[in-house]
């Protein structure tokens, strides 16, 4: 057992004297991690959650101090061995990746150092990184003269843009501001903030508020909907074309519908927002964002665009036109932790108008007093890390001409991919991916034969309900199937993908259950993928053979 | 210039084989981080703010790679060097302290793992990890059954609370949960989720919501009454008493005049919550619980503890009283980088009843599948970092028992100040700390005679109108100089101290500005508070001297 008092205990909150101890466990924990990364034990470890479970359910808070090595032992062994690789290269379901390994220096430098970016007195040149990296990415973006960015790099009366934790609040950020600039204060009413929104639909006589965006839509903004009350079933979720961009034609007709409804005369509906997509998060297409300029002015509202996962590709200037009229927008939303390579997890959010941040500006007596100059003015969240120093590290290491060679070989990777599924006889590609992402479902060469007829049949006799109940029955097979499969590749687990389902293929309106692959670690190569690919076609056809044959061929 | 190509690029995003050049990194920092905690200069660097501006002022996206010896040596001379030294012993201002080194360490090993908490696919042990921290701190608040811990602390179906970014996060899950919660699906109305608040007020015949809490509720409640969409102006700000405690008195009142008002049949007020603190702010004072619960039901509404600060006081039995009746709240917000010492930021929101999460569940395709086990579900944010392992791991290796120790010592801290404070004559004591926050003013000793004098008459005789100018008079010029003393001593930049204002003192309903303690740096010493305390006094007697004498003893 441990002896411990107060004299003990201040040495673990000082950088000792010498460091030796630190760099003794430092030692250590570098081994642990290189370990980690070495082991070709699969990207899941072996263990069952229920086995996970009985590991982690002590019901008592530990009240006798545990040393530190036996404590950092523990770490390993309940949790680093039982972490899922995500920087492996064989993984490449979801957006996280590996990072580069300066990120775990960066990492040690934020938690020395402990700043708070609410306020200048715990944050002192941290403001300041925030400001410029906050304004490098707003040029990024919107790329207004030099002399606007000489004038506010460093102008603290105004905010280009927060850090926030992740997507989600920046998105929650756009649209709070969206909200609150449809009902400004006015006359005797004094703003939807003060006032909340019922009032606010009663002075505006508003009886309805929207948001519209499309099918793609991150479920972010369901939430988002939810929480600033607008409702989740005020959300116009517009449908999508075969590339999955937001149909123009529809938002038109949506317009007109509007337009005609407001001339009733019983109350209007505001649009609060028009968001547009850069880089949908299951198939990484992207919107036309210059027409969706000009329909949000059609509309009169708040342009915001999710760019959460493409947003990166802006620094690199031959991919600048995938994005043509983003510089337009009101406000975008760019995560850090998907392609600037960061870890977990930082996002931020932009708006062109250098003043939309005051509609959400607040003030308190102990911090972030009124003439301050602290970054807390402008942010949903409170207390907030030196994350920012990570992308600003990044940015310097890499510069724009790294983030080049990083890309255009994500592109490569996913060129690859692609071609192995198409010349692929048992796989089906089911989206045409702009950037990452690439969705495709496993079928058997006999099966989608029978499918590709199917589908001829439809074209030439659209009406013919025998064809069609037909392909949905396959397609519902092939669902399954599809998910058996996941499943499989799961239980093997030499590698990792995702699946998710999709209503934009050519077999629309149904919906078909699509294994989804992120291609943007570096440290994969084609011939993973095609190890990938091989081992996919292997268990497929297992499955098929043993469950779905018999299902699939009688149909 | 460096020579980049992919394969360079890609050695970069690997843990090298021979870890060497990580380790030679990892030694240079360390050296660097220790350096600055050494480094006896003050607690900011004598850099002023404008001439930070300017280092940090290049509008222009790196282009070329830079080595990473060479960003690491920028980041120490533009960065570290001017850092807020939040860990110094002589820092007693803000609620950021010194923590423990090996957190340092943990944070290598959250950005090596890099787990994505959203879900199980991206966080294998660590959604466990994180479910039993969950329940810990839920048992620790709530004191349920073991059998109830038992079943729950892995059970995937229910969440006991949410890890968050931080307390303002924390406090609007709370309030959402409060606020859906109050305006349910019913008959053929959805719920507030689906249909907005403005549906939700026509349909239950609401005409305003209301949220209560005390004069001295943390700002990030109007942020959060904006947010919602219920208004700034619908938050109740109740008085406190002479405690800074939420005057039960004056909630009776504020429940009968409600009553009387929804008995006139416009429309109901409807009371979304009552928000007690536990540990407020500025002044460190906790509401009384356990009445607060009963004024709850009397509302009929969501009673809510904001424990952001004070919650870890629950780790030391001795100190449970304090709290009584928090263990009958229905959500507590609670903070890991307040007094659980973790680096910034980390908050926790714990829900009594394990079916209150239910009210913000939320599910999508490509992640959160309905059926899944994934933290996502219940989280306002998407994205997360392995943030929990940092007091997961405190809790093992300090225990309770240490906490006892930490805790000890901060009150022994608080005591010493506040003996220094009014035993000298040149201050005055402005609250009677239940925690570690002391509020104090510089008055020399001859003025504070003056002061009483008055204060004397104004209770001889409350409606002499002279008495109540003069003391008005006073206290402006005294609130003056307590600001310029505040200045002073950020320029003197030996020791750094906040200050705000309060309504709550003798002199109320005046505002008095105050100087702001925060004592809980294990590393701070009574002899160091009595230097601070002494620079204090010598600077406050210049002021006075030079600026303020005349005036005072004008008046």
């Amino acid at each position: 057992m441990i002896k411990t008092n107060i004299e003990q205990l201040r040495k673990l909150f000082i950088m000792p004297d010498s460091p030796d101890k630190f760099i003794e466990f430092g030692h250590e924990l570098l081994k642990l991690i290189h370990h980690f990364f070495q082991d070709k034990g699969g990207i899941h470890s072996e263990i069952s959650l229920p086995e996970l479970s009985k590991i982690f359910s002590n019901i008592d808070i530990p009240k006798k101090p545990q040393l530190l090595k036996d404590t950092l032992r523990e770490v390993k062994d309940k949790i680093i061995d039982h972490s899922v690789k995500v920087g492996n290269p064989y993984y490449i379901g979801h957006m996280t990746s590996a990072i580069p390994y300066f990120m775990i220096l960066l990492e040690m430098i934020i938690a020395a150092l402990n700043q708070n970016q609410v306020k200048i007195e715990t944050a002192k040149a941290s403001s300041f990184v925030e400001r410029e990296l906050i304004s490098w990415i707003h040029r990024l973006i919107f790329n207004r003269s030099p002399q606007f960015y000489k004038k506010h790099i460093q102008n603290h009366r105004v905010a280009l843009g927060n850090v926030t934790i992740d997507g989600t609040i920046s998105n929650l950020t756009a649209l709070l501001v969206a909200r609150n600039r449809a009902f400004p204060p006015h006359g005797r009413f004094p703003g939807i903030r003060k006032a909340g929104i019922a009032e606010a639909f009663r002075y505006y006589k508003c009886k309805k508020a929207l948001i519209i965006t499309s099918a793609r839509g991150h479920y972010s903004i369901d939430k988002i909907a939810r929480i600033i009350g607008i409702g989740e079933q005020n959300i116009i979720k517009a449908p999508v074309d075969s590339m999955n961009r937001i149909s123009i034609p529809a938002l038109r007709q949506i317009h007109t519908q509007i337009q005609e409804e407001n001339k009733k005369g019983d109350g209007t509906i505001s649009v609060i927002a028009l968001i547009g997509i850069a880089g949908t998060t299951e198939t990484g297409n992207i919107d036309n964002l210059a027409e969706l300029r000009s329909i949000a002015d059609d509309f009169n509202t708040f342009f915001h665009v999710d760019a959460a996962w493409g947003g990166s590709l802006l620094l690199v200037d031959q991919y600048r036109y995938l994005f043509r009229g983003i510089e337009s927008a009101d406000s975008v939303t760019f995560d850090a932790h998907k392609l600037l390579y960061s870890p977990l997890s930082m996002g931020m959010i932009l708006f062109r108008d250098e003043k939309s941040l005051n509609h959400l500006k607040h003030t308190s007596n102990y911090v972030i007093r009124p003439d301050s100059v602290d970054q807390g003015r402008f942010t949903i969240e409170g207390s907030r890390p030196f994350a920012c120093l990570k992308p600003w590290t990044t940015l310097k290491i890499l510069g724009t001409d790294g983030f080049k060679l990083l890309f255009e070989n994500a592109f490569d990777l996913t060129a690859s991919l692609r071609g192995l599924i198409e010349r692929h006889c048992n796989f089906e590609a089911l989206n045409q991916p702009e950037l990452f992402i690439f969705n495709y479902r496993f079928v058997p060469k006999k099966i989608q034969e029978r499918l590709n007829h199917l589908m001829i049949e439809r074209e030439d006799d659209p009406s013919n309900e025998v064809t069609k109940k037909l392909l949905h029955k396959i397609n519902t097979t092939l669902n399954k199937l599809n998910i058996e499969l996941h499943r499989a590749i799961r239980q093997e687990d030499n590698s990792f993908i995702s699946r998710t389902m999709l209503e934009s293929t050519r077999y629309a309106p149904q919906r078909i259950v699509v294994l989804r692959a992120i291609t943007v670690n570096p440290l994969t190569t084609p011939d993973i993928l095609k190890e990938i690919i091989d081992e996919h076609d292997r268990l497929g056809t297992k499955i098929f053979k043993n469950e779905f044959k018999g299902k699939l061929e009688k149909i």
